[in-house]
């Protein structure tokens, strides 16, 4: 898997248990086949007729990688594998692929409220892994705006529920980028516009939050309770959709009211430059394909940190020219690992595999042009694996 | 020209002719040097003075790859190519690089309304190969305008106009991108505003379309029609200006209103997403360097397809990684080939030989790293080569 | 540091002397290891507690790379680079690595007013070459408002400024996209307009130019003078933020108003169409990540050129591929070499040795690949690495 040439500090360095800084939970129960297929598809959507899903890079990669795990032979055709996945049942099958990650504790957005995904704890059993939680703030506001609260109390309740929730929580994560766009104004919104779109807001609670005001109001709440509990703040970035609809978990991408290029992170210069001075760090996620913007951002302020997220999983064996990007200016003290997968434990494995193989490349170019000494290498791949998460999470 | 160690089932499906689901025609007519320059420039303008297009990766590649096609050493000099295209005629060099490309069926979009550029019928009979027609909408649209019936009778005659094209063609298209960019309002203009619009219009019906209103009617118009015959419906996306501008026929990279980034396919998320419950295949165009937003969009659509268009003929060796970056995330059964090329048939041959090629090696990389296997790596190539666009046509 | 294989040609190409067509100094000044943390770091700002720049693709880089410039082995220390560079003094530093850039002729961005930093001449005489200058409009602007004069006086004393700047200059240079972006009007503004506001500008002089109508004033003045004397205009594109913030001169990156994606070359399409018919060489510098944006710019407009700038010291082996995307579209005769470099005179020679690396991988591929003859692939190094800028500058 990795390349033969590789010092063995340096493999020894890859191989080592990651944290995964930041992903969902995978679904307790076993599926049909089509429900299976819409976890591994981008979209959540079925494969049109005539096409499968197991014919995308993680498809193929699925019947490549994680066959083996589940005692098949590689490239398994889709029969076989689901066959096989269905006699093992989904509880031995997530243990398998999770421990198979080579992770030693999970960061687990908790928000999804949705009872057949495995629990943060859960997620730490079966992967042999500690666990932390992740509040999603949009979960957290959805459940303050149903609460039948009058107006003038939201604004209060909102920063209490974030503190009560923030106490348990390793990191706070924004997925404004789903809701209105990253392009939004960066100030602080006055407290008579919040409480004015509160009122609007809490006329049709069930609705999807997308009051610039309040997305803004959300963070900036957020921001204050980070700073007290010194707490990151992970922001979802790049183009999104993948994942789980099928059970009604949807991202933008097919539901959603924006598009992809709202999503670019270098949308929230302003954002990052107006929280430089609070001592909060920013954890940008996922990114692709701007990537490059992110790492940029992490170049610039001391405070902004970086992972790949699910496009590591979904690309498979092309993730490895996407790290490649990213590293092109990425400080190493900066880049972080996390799968950023949901829904099917297959991607969480893929994604720590090919993010293994895939900087395990860059760092056998980087030696063997003479760039960096193999101490140096083995060195960054400690930190892009786990050290800087235990730093910045302070696990 | 293929990686040696290609598995031969492999070799076999990648040089099967193709399906060139996007071209224009190229120019029957010989032409001089200033002329051959402007039609493989990327904006269809001249060199500046001391310097020629054939310093360019295209430029490079025509004489090393066209060249023998023509009977000529490889890297022949510029003058050398010219005097022996011009010794063997616009017809027999035609005939020879068109049927080079190896294309078992061309679908070329009539609507450039130049008459030195062959028809369908005759890029199928000079490259052995069917042809069918795609219809521009916008060159519809214009004739509707320009024939001078009032504003309330505008709609009708359009729709009318797009029914009788339709009957003949293969596919719609649209290069809104060129007119007003991608970033319109998704929904279906009210009648009002368009018999206002079309007032407007109608008033100087030469002039070039470009209100949104009027390009969002035409695409809804187009929708419909699609939706009635089982077409697909194809965008232009990405940067353009791509060749002949010096016989009239101009992209929007010298001439036109837009700038590239409008031309961005992930400024269609929302139109996509309306379209997503009426059937009608969309088509991505080219889109680079935005290819990896229309491989997203073609992951999460079911209704979602692309090609990498022009670019792969005029980045030459270098196209080989923009293909890459493509099958990041393209599912294999929404990809298709497009030559998107127009003017010069060595853009067509140029486009063939390095989808190939790019291709290949990707391929080629997959399965010395153990990820897909020969077959998988035979039927991918079959399924973008061909199968995708026969099945999305229906050819 | 060049492949094995490459042609004697293409090596002698690859290694004569370069024209740097953009830099800015360096400093004369010994610094502290948290000044030259600052210096090498993309911000400008300190590492995170904990943290080095020397953890950064540049950092390894300058361990590896500039250390036996330096007398030490590659890979020396941070601590031990820095004490030798001490040892050595700033003066013997800056020569070494300057000279140690290749490069016979520098382009330098006098604009910084920051006394610390070497003139152009200094420049040129510590690095054994030629040197020009380059006028940074917005400085000129800043003297100009700064000076006290009524509004009916500011277009004047602008133009008359300007001229005076031309006259000893080699280019005139904007950095436009670091005070309101790179999606203004591009038509030239009224008198009126202009007028008003040089108004408020003048009320409060020593604010940062931000007014649009300003900027594009100051641009079409600029087009006038670079007319008059057939100068060419350069743009600064792209992410930036990169330097010496920590003595006073800020990008964007943390102190400026704009946010990275105004900074694309795309943005400027209206602006380039604008001046397409007045003879006035536009180059756009660094754009990283929006290089391709701009090779297509260059290869549509005949009168536009562009460089790769400080992201290649910056990505530092990461940036072969980077001009490897540059190339896939940009003609050969449109491309140039600049660091785009300031600050630290390491940032100068890492651009050199990397631009030389990269473009020579990049020769080797495709004249291992049969693309390139090696005589072409040998004129092409030489277009890119001086040739070009002799003809636009008139060197």
């Amino acid at each position: 898997m990795l390349p033969a040439t590789l010092p063995d500090a340096v493999r020894a360095a890859l191989l080592a248990p990651m944290v995964d800084q930041h992903c969902c939970g995978v679904r307790r129960d076993d599926t049909t086949r089509s429900g299976f297929e819409q976890l591994i598809g981008e979209g959540g959507t079925p494969a049109p007729p005539g096409t499968t899903h197991f014919d995308t890079p993680a498809g193929a990669a699925i019947r490549r990688w994680c066959a083996p795990v589940l005692g098949l032979e590689p490239h398994a055709s889709p029969t076989v594998y689901l066959s096989r996945r269905a006699e093992l049942g989904a509880g031995e099958v997530n243990r398998r692929l999770l421990r198979g990650a080579g992770v030693s504790a999970f960061l687990v957005d908790s928000g999804l409220d949705v009872p057949a995904l495995l629990s943060p704890a859960e997620m730490g059993r079966l992967g042999s892994a500690a666990a932390d939680e992740i509040v999603r703030l949009e979960q957290a506001e959805q459940d303050v705006a149903e609460a039948g609260l009058p107006a003038a109390d939201y604004a209060g309740m909102l920063r209490d529920e974030l503190a009560v929730r923030a106490a348990r929580a390793a990191a706070l994560k924004s997925v404004a980028a789903h809701h209105c766009g990253l392009g939004f104004d960066p100030s602080r919104p006055s407290r008579g516009s919040v409480i004015a779109a509160a009122g609007r807001r809490l006329a049709d609670p069930k609705s999807r939050l997308d009051d610039p005001v309040l997305v803004r109001h959300l963070l900036w709440a957020a921001v204050d309770v980070a700073r007290e509990r010194g707490l990151p703040l992970q922001f979802h970035c790049g183009l999104s959709g993948w994942g789980v609809t099928g059970w009604g978990v949807s991202g933008w991408g097919v539901s959603g009211a924006a598009a992809g290029h709202l999503t670019d992170p270098a949308l929230l210069t302003g954002f990052v430059r107006a929280l430089a001075p609070l001592g909060v760090p920013v954890v940008l996620l996922n990114c692709y394909p701007y990537h490059r913007q992110a790492a940029h951002l992490a170049g610039v302020f001391p405070h902004v940190y970086v992972d790949a997220g699910p496009a590591v999983a979904h690309a498979a064996a092309g993730s490895g020219h996407v790290l490649r990007e990213l590293l092109e200016l990425v400080p190493f003290h900066k880049q972080m690992y996390g799968s950023g997968c949901h829904g099917a434990a297959e991607l969480c494995f893929l994604a720590a595999l090919n993010h293994r193989r895939g900087l395990a490349r860059v760092l056998a170019d980087r030696i063997d042009e003479g760039e960096w000494s193999p101490a140096d290498a083995a060195r960054i791949a400690h930190m892009i694996g786990s050290g800087n998460a235990r730093r910045v999470y302070r696990l």
